[in-house]
């Protein structure tokens, strides 16, 4: 399962694309999107928008995962926050790609095993996970590559249970 | 002048495309877009952004215009309605149509000369000051017609100003 992780962001939105079959991952790509500070948001929004048009045209994700949005600092950053966050979340739609959408919480859990975890254990924790030799270029591909790993780990395990239950409907 | 107001809604959204002189104003078309309450909130992205793209495509405005968000009320509510305002930002950059941007007490002022209106108020004021003979279908349509009226008013004002100032520059 190919899946694209997008970190939402309007300076900087990370990115990473990872194959995994749910317990094992690879890193196919990642990179951040970084747009011009001084640009009126419309024009950032649609940068982003091209980079990421171009990055599922590249690396064709068979689904796609991002963290929900929340607020628990500034409304302000939020608001603008969500308008990226609305244009990937269309980008993905206008692709056909399957969206999950994930808590930090259920994010950082995945990945670290606790919920509570700093960016840097994340960080450190993707490079294990996924045998990344180098270092990961941002924190913002980092936390891309994390949310997709929290897809390619929580999605298949619902299927498999599925299926196993189908399988052994006999029993 | 042709211009486009967005009335950004995640259930509704209202667009209304007006011509003006910046002191009369024709209506030349308006109507509301609307999404299904039961799916998930990138299909329904999608679906405005079709849909604003028809509009664009259809009435060529020069200008388009929004309300800023505010976040008075209830933040969950203008995150999602940022969702929507950041896709129709999108649509608008990527038709290479200017964009404006109007606080709520902007609108109602250059409206209703009032910046605490009520929306029927609004609404009446719209149609007196476009001519429009018919009731506007709706208070999202209405919302946006009121948008354009007041990027039409506001602009070439400016606009005018500027040339005025060049041309009589010796007096």
């Amino acid at each position: 399962m190919r899946v694209l992780g997008i970190d939402c962001g309007t300076e900087r939105t990370g990115w990473g694309v990872i194959d995994s079959d749910g317990r094992s991952h690879r890193v196919v790509g990642h990179g951040v999107i970084r747009t011009f500070p001084r640009d009126p948001l419309e024009l950032r929004l649609r940068a982003i928008s091209q980079a990421l048009k171009i990055v599922i045209a590249e690396h064709h994700p068979e689904a796609a995962a991002v963290e929900e949005v929340f607020y628990s600092q500034n409304v302000k950053t939020a608001l603008k926050l969500a308008h990226v966050r609305g244009v990937a979340l269309l980008v993905v739609a206008e692709a056909s790609v399957t969206l999950g959408e994930y808590s930090p919480l259920e994010v950082k859990s995945s990945v670290v095993g606790y919920g509570r975890a700093e960016k840097q254990q994340v960080q450190r924790m993707v490079r294990m996970l996924t045998g990344l030799a180098d270092a990961i270029e941002s924190e913002d591909a980092a936390d891309a590559l994390a949310v997709a790993i929290c897809h390619a780990t929580l999605q298949p395990r619902r299927v498999t249970l599925k299926k196993l239950s189908a399988t052994n409907g006999h029993e």
